[in-house]
This record gives structure tokens, sequence and C-alpha cells, in this order.
């Protein structure tokens, strides 16, 4: 027995019923549904999916970027190894062109690893598992010991008067919402905390800032991440670190106890110069519309505390395995298809400016890009952000996708690097991977191999190549055209 | 702006484009879809999902099967204590109900840890990951060494002649299919070479069965799993053994090298009398129809290993969270919800036989029963077994479940434990967790409490709970109700 969507069950509904109906328009609009796409794309992604999951290349390349190099902080060591091997595998590829796209990028250093206790009495202290924020500056050299205040979130500590704030480490400890089911959506509204909580706690005299790492586990991992001190002068930067959950936890149960208690934290992180790092890009050049591009890409850098499995050496070897995987099942794209590795997506997004910067000088015609930069995860779909018209167009490829199990097409983000492409007529696309355990790992020393799962990244690699290749195949109607459809 | 699903986008084409058709028509088939559930349904549903993630007892639950007990296979100590653990936890729950069923089960001991290598030469020799099948008989005291010969089924077995299987260890190494989308369906396609692989090589003379590891990943953990001798005399059983998927990739590659080589393996594991266990179960008596049960299970034995987490840990507390998060979330069951922790699943089946035995026995009416054995992974939906009136009254109600991102409705199996339930009237159903990772695990020293997610686990509790309490609010339409709202 074979199931019936509501759709269909609509559509029978509809035949037995409505004998009144004028046929003909009937027949008309029940024929949308099916025919917009032809017999041999489900073939074709079938081809595609099997290719990833048999002979993928992108769990390959992860293990050599994660295990043979590691964190990839841009104007690391690292980050310059990464650059090389990619443009490296990139021209083994035998793509039409594989260049280097040079950016200037921050350049910010840890250290030496960080120290942190909670003393509780004057010798008696515990431990606290913290990093630096990613932009702090360092602490005294001798570190910083200061009573603390707990808030909940900026909008709690600017409530507060400079008295109770002045010469203390404020303590942002608002956790993640963890009844939100996209663990993306608790992240974001969390991360202010991590972002702005330094520059606005220096504002009211705090001398230092510390934050509860963005992860919805309790655990001891530290969770690095970017901060800005906005236009705070040089000189009022206070430092700024996360400390572990569990750490958190700890920390407050203290602090209801005794709220004299002090927070001790040590960290010699600066910010160096920019220095010269790259975009790895290659294509295939499109046979029949050479001068419509097709992006799709992930971030080479990385946080340096783990070796970036997840964020992002997952969006990036996804990304170069999709020209792989179309040059594999036979297709000869008609658009140029260009795969793109952003650095400094972490600290900067500096890449990103880079390449839209100099597309738009070229006059270059972006009609699609794709980021995956959400995690190595089983794909559940994509969000996309672009003009109405396009997206339905997009909706209608859905059911293409229903034997992979891919059944999230919603309107969203897209992913950062990808942002600055973005004007009227594009569409951006984000590969939406399960969310539920990235943040487990996110910006934290966990972030690494053994947490990518290789079938999750195949299958991730092989629904980005499918929808490249939908795009790649039909374009997007023309908005007179959309219209003409649609009435 | 919000994106219209397909059905919507062909209601809104209606509306605007036939103003010919008898408007009164086109509102009652409108109706269908919008007036299933109320709009407290879905309320109902957030708050089971927040309860789930925010309070939920599964986690907590698991920690203490997995982590203070461990591996529970029939009739061991373990299998014991997660009976006494588990009743008690129910008990605590304030239940209408809490009893145990008692049941023999078989007694299979594993004895001392297994010992196996490749002999490539005389005195030459490399080690090999070895597990015994649950079930198998022992080597001999000194174990049994003999040539291996690879077959990729039993299908290529049965057509080689006797001389060439006589005094041989086969070797059964088809792997499982790794372009399937479900892994659930490359296991059934494989698992065969396990169950049935030591009968077919014994009535060929064959001294040993090993088998390749039920992995789709290759790494040095065998995964043992139930076997079969069928109705082979005692005498003439041969041992069997599975082997883990990367030593099973060395054997077969030195045997190209060498058809000669030679396999050695000792287990004494063997089958002791049954023994008396119990099925745990507590329910819920409902407040309308007491008469009418609603089962809701997991199996509490589990291969020895691991600490069974996912298989079954994680159905057994996601069971047990569904009578409390209806509870917590102010829902007084209409109907009797039962939770039953199955023992015995793993090799016997016997729990869930003598559950349906004494059902059936009493003159219990179940309408509805659903299982969780695939694994504590982020839930993608539910699989049906049932009459299709029943389940088309199910499929209404897809739309409540999708911002929990649960897609996956289909007809398909349900549960082993609950499968001797089955009649032409009773809805069966399984929770679908995404099943990329699941058998990494299964059946090996690695399902473990570190491989569970948390928030994934609570999410699948949440989706049980969700579904028995839509059962049992609603009940099902007979056939004769569904035919009118049919026609």
């Amino acid at each position: 027995m074979i199931f019936l969507s509501r759709t269909e069950r609509f559509k029978s509904y509809i035949y037995k019923n409505l004998k009144t109906m004028n046929l003909k328009l009937i027949t008309l609009f029940l024929g949308i549904g099916c025919s917009v796409f032809a017999q041999n794309d489900s073939e074709q992604l079938r081809k595609i999916y099997k290719a990833s999951l048999t002979n993928g290349q992108s769990y390959h390349w992860l293990d050599y970027l994660s295990n043979e190099i590691g964190g990839r902080l841009s104007g690391s060591l690292n980050a310059e190894l990464a650059v090389e091997y990619t443009k490296a595998e990139l021209e083994k590829l035998g793509l039409d062109r594989v260049w280097l796209q040079p950016v200037m990028v921050p350049k910010w250093v840890r250290g030496n690893p960080e120290f942190a206790y909670i003393e509780t009495a004057p010798g008696k202290t515990i431990p606290v598992n913290l990093c630096a924020l990613g932009g702090s500056v360092a602490t005294p050299l001798q570190g910083l010991k200061a009573e603390v205040v707990e808030v909940m979130g900026i909008d709690e500590l600017k409530a507060m008067p400079r008295s109770k704030i002045e010469g203390k480490i404020v303590f942002f400890n608002r956790p993640m919402q963890p009844d939100l089911i996209q663990t993306f959506e608790a992240y974001g509204g969390c991360v202010d905390q991590r972002y702005n909580g330094a520059k606005e706690a220096g504002k009211l005299g705090a001398l230092g800032a510390i934050v509860r790492s963005m992860n919805l586990r309790l655990d001891d991992l530290p969770h690095t991440g970017a901060m800005s001190y906005g236009d705070t002068p040089v000189r009022d930067r206070i430092p700024s670190a996360a400390i572990s959950t569990n750490d958190a936890e700890r920390l407050s149960g203290l602090l209801k106890i005794d709220p004299t208690i002090k927070f001790y934290f040590k960290q010699n992180c600066r910010q160096l110069k920019d220095v010269m790092s790259y975009n790895v890009i290659g294509e295939i050049t499109g046979s029949q519309f050479p001068n419509e591009i097709i992006v799709v890409g992930g971030h080479l850098d990385s946080w340096d505390l783990g070796d970036g499995s997840h964020d992002d050496g997952a969006g990036c070897v996804q990304s170069m395995d999709v020209l792989r995987l179309l040059t594999e099942t036979g297709i000869q794209p008609k658009r140029t298809i260009r795969v793109v590795l952003f650095m400094n997506e972490e600290n900067g997004l500096r890449g990103g400016r880079k390449y839209a910067e100099v597309a738009k000088r070229k006059g270059e015609k972006h009609i699609f890009a794709l980021e995956s930069d959400s995690g190595g995860f089983t794909p559940r779909g994509f969000s996309f952000d672009g003009p109405d018209y396009k997206i339905n167009q997009i909706l209608k490829w859905k059911p293409l996708f229903e034997p992979y199990l891919i059944h999230y097409f919603k309107q969203g983000g897209s992913g950062a690097d990808i942002g600055p492409l973005k004007d009227s007529e594009m569409v951006l696309s984000g590969l939406r991977p399960d969310s539920q355990r990235y943040f487990d790992h996110h910006h934290a020393a966990n972030d690494t191999f053994d947490a990518v799962n290789k079938r999750e990244l195949e299958l991730g690699a092989a629904t980005m190549t499918a929808l490249v290749y939908l795009v790649d195949k039909y374009g997007f109607n023309s908005i007179e055209n959309a219209d003409k459809l649609k009435n």
C-alpha cells in the first residue's frame, strides 16, 4: 500500500467529488505539482547520493584538515597550511580554474593557556575551566582578581548603578533556552552576552567580563568565540573570557551563598597586526551561461581550541565535494559552479567581504550561493533568503529530496560568508543539518574529527550537490515568467 | 513573510481562480485540513516538548541504567537489577498500577573473553577483534583453527559444493549497503548472514562461521547479535562469531593474496537453562475508557558488550517518561496508558510474546502500541502498521508535529516487542529517529551512555508523548465513521 500525502488526498478528493468543476482547469492545476521536474532529476539525485555515500571524498579531506593540520585560526600557520592543502586538492580535481584571493585578516593569538579559579576564602580556591574570547585583551600580567556581579544579560547590567559594577568582574550567566527546538535560535538569544558583554561592562567600570559558555549541555569545556569592544578606546578595554557551563553553575551557586567571593583569571592573548591570507577558490566554467555564477562554500578558518571539524571544516570539504560529485555523476554544468573556502569568518568576516567586493568590482553575476556552516550533522534541509518568486521555484523541487529525508525548506538566514553578496535578485541559502549536538562542540576543544559521522557528512555533501545541480539545470525564472506561471 | 506549503498554495490557487466552483463545496473540503485538530492540541504539544527539554527524566534514568547497572543480557544479574530499578522508579511516579509480569527467558553467557587471530604462516599471526554471537555454542576448549572460505552471503554459500566448505571456517563478508539512506534497510539486507550463517554453513560441514559485523563504519569493534541453529541437532552446531569491519577487510585482503591462510578463534560461551525474569509494567487507568489500552514501550534487556544505552535503554526511559510527561503537562488520560518494559527482545522475544499472550487471555482491548527501539537519536517521525483508515486519521495530525521537525509518517514496521499484539484492528507504531549513527553502536562495546545526546533523547520522549496524547484524546474512528468522513 502506498500512503497518500495530504496534497495527494486533496487532489483525489477533488477528482472524486467535484464533477461540476471545469475539468480543464482542474487538470491544469493538478499538473503544476507533477510536471515541475523531469523523471531524470530523480535519477540524477539518486546518482549523487550514491556517489557521495560510496565514493565521497569529504571525510577523507576532513581527516587531513582536522588531524594533520588542526585548528585554523585566521593568521595562524595552520590557516596557511589549510590554504595550501585545499588549493592543492582542488587542483587535483581538474577544475577549470583554481586560485587564491588575497585578503588581509586580523591575527589574534591566545598566548599561554589561561588560568582561573574561584576564591571562596583567602587561600581557598576552586579551579575553573576558562578560555579567552577571541579579540579580548589580556589581563594584567599577574592576572585579575575581583568580586563578581552575576547578571542574566546586558539589559540587567545596564539597569544597575555604576557603583555596583565598578571594580568588579561581571558574570553573564543567561543560559541558552533549552525548549527551543532549533538550537541556533537559542544561540541567537544568548550570544550578545559574549559579543558585547565586555564592552558594556567596561562602560560601567568593570575590571573584567566572564560569560557562561554558549553550550546547551552541562560540561567542563569553555567555548570561545568572537567578542567586540566596538569603539571603546584601547585603554578602556577589559579582558573577557568564557567559563564552562558546569563552572558557571558552580559560580552562580557559590555567589548565592556568599556574594563576596572572588574570581581570578589570567590570560595573555593579544591582537597583532593584520596579516595576508587567502580565500581558496575553484570553479567549473559553465558550458552555456559561464557568466552566471553559483557559489558553494564554507569557511576555512576555525577557532583554535579544537580542530574545527564541525565549524567549519565540514562545510569546506562538503563544498569541495559538490564540484567533484557533479563531475563524477556526469554533469557538465551549464552555469559556472564556484567553490569558495572563505577565510576569517570567525573573527572578522574579511574573506566574505573581500569576495563580494571583488565580485562587485568585476561586475560578476552571482545567481545563487549556498553555504554549509552549521556542522557536519545529518542534513534536514535548507534555509533561503531571496526574492519570493525564486524561492517558490525552489520549493517545487522539494519532493525530489524526500527520498533522502530532506524536508526542511524555509525562509531564513543563509551563511555569514555569503551574506555580503546579497542583492535584490540573488538567492542565498544555508544547508540546515540537525542542530541538536552542534553547540556541544561549537568553538570548544571537542570540535574534533571524532565528533563527525562519515555518512552524515556525506549526506550533507550530496544534499548540497543536489540543490546546486537543480539550480544549474533550471536557472531561475524571471519575475515576468514567474508571474505568468502563477496566474 | 510566511512560506506557504504546497497544500496551502494549492488552496490559495483555487480561491483565486475557480470562481465558477461551488463555493460551499470548496469551503467544505478546505475545512478538512484545518479542523482536524483544535488549537489547544498545538498548545499541548508545546507544553509536552517544553517539559521534556527542561524537566525530562529520561536522561537521568538512562544514566542510572547505563552507568550504575550496565549491559542487561536476559537472565543476567544486571537484567534483574534493571527490573528492580525501573519498577521502583515507576512506583515513584504515582501511577495507578505498577507490576511485574513473569516470563521465562533464555540465559546465554559469553564466558571468558574471546580470542582470535589470522595465521598467515605457521607462527605468524595477526590478532582479530571477535565476539561470539548470542546463542552460539563454544569452540572446542583449545579453540578452532581452519582455512577460511569467504562468501558474500548465504546464497553464494548454498551454491558451493560441500567439498569446498567441509572442514573450513565460512566467512560471511557482505557489507551493509552504504547508499541506502535508512540504515535499518541496510541492516535488514545483511543480517541473515549473522542469524542463519552458522546453521547453513554447518549443513555443508563447516567447522565454524564468522561474520563481518553489522556496521556501516570501518572500525575495530565486533558487533554481537542473535543467531539461530534452527532445528540443527545439538551435536551438529558449529560456533559462530562476528569480527570487526576492519578485521573483515583485512581478512578478505589477505585471503586474496593467499587463500590457504588460517583463522583461529576460541570462545566458551554457552546456553544455560531458562530462568525467570519479568516485563516491567505500569499504567495510568483511563478516566473514560479504561478498557481501551494504549501501550508505549521499549525493551529492558540488552546485549552485554556495551551498556545498552541506545539499544534499548533509550526506548525504556523515553517510554517511562511518556506517562510522567502526560501527567506533568496536566493530562488525565481518557484511556489506559500503559508503559511496558519488555524483557528478552534481543535473544528470544519472550517478553513481547508473553505480554501479548496474557493480554489475549485476559481479553484486553489494545487500540495502539508504540515502541521506541531504534536508538535515542533525534526523532524524525513514526512508522505505522495497522488498518489504513486508522493510519489516515493519524496522518491528519502530522502538521501538529512540524514545529518539532517531525516529518516522517510512513507505513512500515513498528517494534519487535509489540509485534505479537498485532491484530486486524490495532495500530502499531515505531518511533523513527535519525538512523545514521545507530549501527556504529548497535550491539557493540560502544553502545554506551556517552553516545546518547540528552536533547535528542528528550525530543524522542516528547514526540512519543505527543502521539500518545493525540491517540488518547481522539481514539480511533470506527471504519463506518472513517468512510463517512471520506465520502
